[in-house]
């Protein structure tokens, strides 16, 4: 159940229909899942997976999409913000999973964009492949390397924009937050014709800090380590890559109201991207046109209000739709059973 | 009184002796108030100040401190972060003023620091002067100039380590926050043996975007512009500039808290500082030491929820400890009268 | 005599008319250059001055163009470039002094700018002044503040898009470059139907470092400081604040070509806008079009190659153009008599 | 031949013994070079590689070193950049090799580094790998991936303090330079007591851009897109990583004096480090103690010129040393027969 169905309601602004990320227009999600023993004795344990966010499913590389990123805190090894930082566009699927699952969910990426895009390393260069990560390792093999290049790929094929699967699925599979089960969450939020969506992947906090949500039961891990959130921003309101930075920015205000301090050993990332307007691969022009807000206009803090709201929402939606998970060692982490904060 | 009298907590940490920056050994804080009509009628109004913040009460151009800044949301006018930013040491007092007061208490500042080191310009090249500022131009006459450089100096050799005044006083006098009368905040944290005490200078937030305080009458302003903070953040702990700048980031987590989603006309500048080694401005030595914390260690998390809950305390300390203003145009501000959100 | 007609050339690219900043349609420049003794014996002197750069000669608050700024190495004053970053847009003129003239300075552009502009600081919130500055502490008694507000307003005023003196005028009357008398550099570039214009403020290099000139004579300064540069880009070419930046980071490829390693003291800052679109302070549209260039056009690396050959010759025409020059104390720095580099 | 050895000095500082990234005592460098066909009729070719930098020969993992990073132009793929940007420090390998080798070699480095530390995604948290890349496609088979994770084991297996190969070998086999054969280059300097090291992979320039060496044959490629170059330097000096950051910055100038412009399509990247004290993964202290330089001394200008000195002179050596090379397709790349400029 979303926090909101609970009857929680974080903020002000209106949700969009399924207060999930897919609200904004063309944004695709899909997830893969891996749940299985590695050994005879389940001690070594596939507790994790790969989640794909495509702003559009025409071909990325070719129609890239406006884009910006913000590290909160950078303890963590996110790949491919070099270049979207220099050319504010985003030309790939951003791929989510496990912090060593990042070389083989690239790989996979990779090999699917090649094969949609035959010039691509032929005659017009190479592409930027986008990989969030958080460390699963309580309860996921992480070192065997259960994800593969094909997961990557298989989570791209089957995303679509319909409702989204929340808490343990794809890379939230073996995520744990503020010592319960944690993972994926999804939230949006409608801005006057607009809409913000989130996606979270989160992995951070301990017990004792989260601050939105009260609990009866004492069943949550009362020593988690640093942990990590990764938090991805869609809008279908035309704002230039700074803008998306800034509005990018105000995710850290919907982490810290969570509970959250940044922790040392987090890597908090967020990456926001634009669906306004495609900027084309190919293209003769020399010149090219571009619509954006003006920044005094009341839009603009309505939509950093967005960020800070939709980015909270999402993360409690995180804690409240996932499932209780065994994984290795035998090794489980309860669903948190909240109430909301009077 | 400081909302911790008035029965509310901030946090998990004990506070210093007088849950002031000046809890941190050598800090030293001065204010100059001006408040007096610039005509007959009381139109226009002098309704400001200079506040000084002093690392210690030594020659900061000779015994420089290791210092860094972080820029929350850049709409502002703060000057003197290029150098500190690409040096990592603070040479110079930590001045506040309203925004058109920053050439004026520049030019003071500068004055008093050449007075006091006759080898500046002569023989040893320049000084990096720090000032941060807000818009106070809602209760003064900001367009007049009633700031002079004689303000600054006085605010410096006024300065003291004592308990300071906080609220409509010094740079604060004439801010705003939430609708109601803000300024000058102050508070701190211990950690192990260290303290992190912060100050800050309050002048954001519309009244119905307040989330921790709850208050029963109406006498907010209704319409206030987007307004902006300067947080500054004084510490006993040795830690290197980056290190600084980490834990600088997190009072963004306490801003967010309040209610602020970081609005787009906002200059929200965090300063911070660490008093724990002095860079001496002359020195043959080419290899020098220096201490700092092991970031690994649990003190750093510490130090991230301290600069959290230490910049949310001060702000709302700057609420609850300001005076029922009056200003230009017979313009008044109210004091908040809160009561703690249960 | 400019390098050029000496029969030096720096790079490929063809200059405009003036081979001056202001083949920038709209751009205008004003010095006001102070020379006198400020004391009997001439011990004192006021050997500096100010020079303003303007992006058109209309309301630049009202009508601001985009901008940004580039730090090459930090150790400088340089004011205004917080909001600069953050907002990607110019909305005062650019003003150059020595490094303790920027107080000053500030105050008296702010003067011009608050009485062209009646709403700021009463309805319309506050403006942002940018002031870059070199150390002439040389030549010039710095300690002393000969630049004054009313030096600001003066250099603002006539401005005008003639050809621009260079060479020890203005902001460059006591400026040292390589151990010669430099100060105010210009030249420009023409790029398909696009002008980049230079204008530079040196200040930097020792006598054996300079890598582009030869010369016979040995009447440079032997000893000097580590200086600074600020040096400023026009173009009319459409380009957002992110492809300016990264225009701008290109002019310290022709900063290197001269000689210099970008020392530890100096203040070596690029500010750079665009004049092909004015943004309208008031609007009451909440979205705004704009065109800009493709960047993987090969324009945008020809643009790139502009801003390396402007910057360099306008260092090399700061030399050229600047004549033998006294200073407090009796100080002479010399012309520098040089010949081509074979 | 070196460009040293063919009378062509650059700068003023001297070299260390073997003009090598190895003069910096402990840095160790392994290639692993790919050259055969991939088919029968040679039409797809493997002209690859992999090169692998070492700090020292110990356990990086648990001896960490200082260490920064600076994106000259961001048109890249490096991976690693964001946990090396927050916590200063390197803990892998620095490996390089084709722009879509870079998954296997990040999970062939994170194998290595698993391998020898057990306790890493056990009891320990995760590793962070930095990867540089270049593109060479016009040689290499880049979308056939023959770069597998075992070549990056032995690249760093084999690594050694030993003179090293330069030109195309390694992850330089594929590389072109201003049309002409590039790769691996190298160079050192002295300064003091302390040693500075540069390698490079460039990858980078047109003909006509290049400014610094003559020819007079035309056989080089007329026609070569934008191309890239990473810059590892490694000195022995004690630097903090703000230090560190500043000495990288410099590596551009010798780069521009190259010729380049820093083009659009470039991911001209410089990772620096400093081996002159590591940093303990597991240790139970809260303080330690570092030494640094005092910056305003003499020597940090001359690590700068050391830095812009050394980056200049390997990349010419990238091209002194680089045979002619034939790749896929049949197409052949030219060694460079230089002469020195007068």
């Amino acid at each position: 159940m979303k926090v909101r169905d609970a009857g929680m309601t974080i903020g002000k602004l209106p949700t969009g229909a399924k207060n999930c990320i897919t609200d904004v227009g063309s944004v695709m999600v899909g997830h893969v899942t891996l749940d299985y023993s590695l050994d005879k004795e389940g001690k070594e344990y596939a507790c994790t997976g790969v989640t794909a966010i495509l702003p559009h499913g025409g071909n990325l590389f070719k129609e890239k999409v406006t884009a910006a990123s913000y590290v909160i805190n950078g303890f963590g090894k996110t790949t491919g913000l070099v270049q979207l930082n220099e050319l504010g566009v985003l030309e790939s699927p951003i791929m989510l999973t496990n912090t060593f699952g990042v070389p083989a969910v690239t790989q996979g990426t990779l090999e699917y964009m090649l094969a949609e895009s035959p010039e691509i390393g032929e005659t017009t260069g190479t592409i930027n492949i986008v990989v969030g990560e958080c460390n699963d390792s309580y309860l996921n093999s992480i070192r065997l390397f259960p994800v593969k290049p094909e997961h990557a790929i298989e989570a791209i094929k089957i995303a679509s924009c319909d409702q989204v699967a929340e808490g343990a699925v794809g890379a939230g599979k073996g995520m744990i937050c503020f010592g319960y089960k944690g993972g994926i969450g999804l939230s949006s939020r409608i801005v006057e014709d607009y809409t913000v969506g989130c996606l979270v992947l989160s992995n951070f906090g301990k017990k004792e800090e989260l601050q939105r949500l009260r609990y009866s039961a004492d069943d949550g891990l009362s020593e988690t380590s640093d942990g990590s959130i990764i938090i991805v921003l869609a809008t279908d309101a035309p704002l230039s890559d700074r803008q998306l930075q800034r509005v990018a920015k105000r995710c850290g205000i919907g982490l810290g109201r969570t509970g959250s301090h940044f922790s040392h050993g987090s890597g908090d990332i967020v990456i926001a991207f634009s669906t306004a307007q495609k900027v084309a691969h190919f293209s003769e022009e020399m010149v090219e046109t571009r619509t954006q807000l003006r920044e005094d206009h009341l839009i603009m803090n309505q939509l950093f209000t967005a960020a800070s709201e939709a980015a909270e929402e999402a993360i409690l939606n995180s804690l409240s739709q996932a499932a209780t998970t065994k994984g290795r060692l035998g090794r489980i982490v309860n669903h948190l059973n909240f109430y909301k904060e009077e």
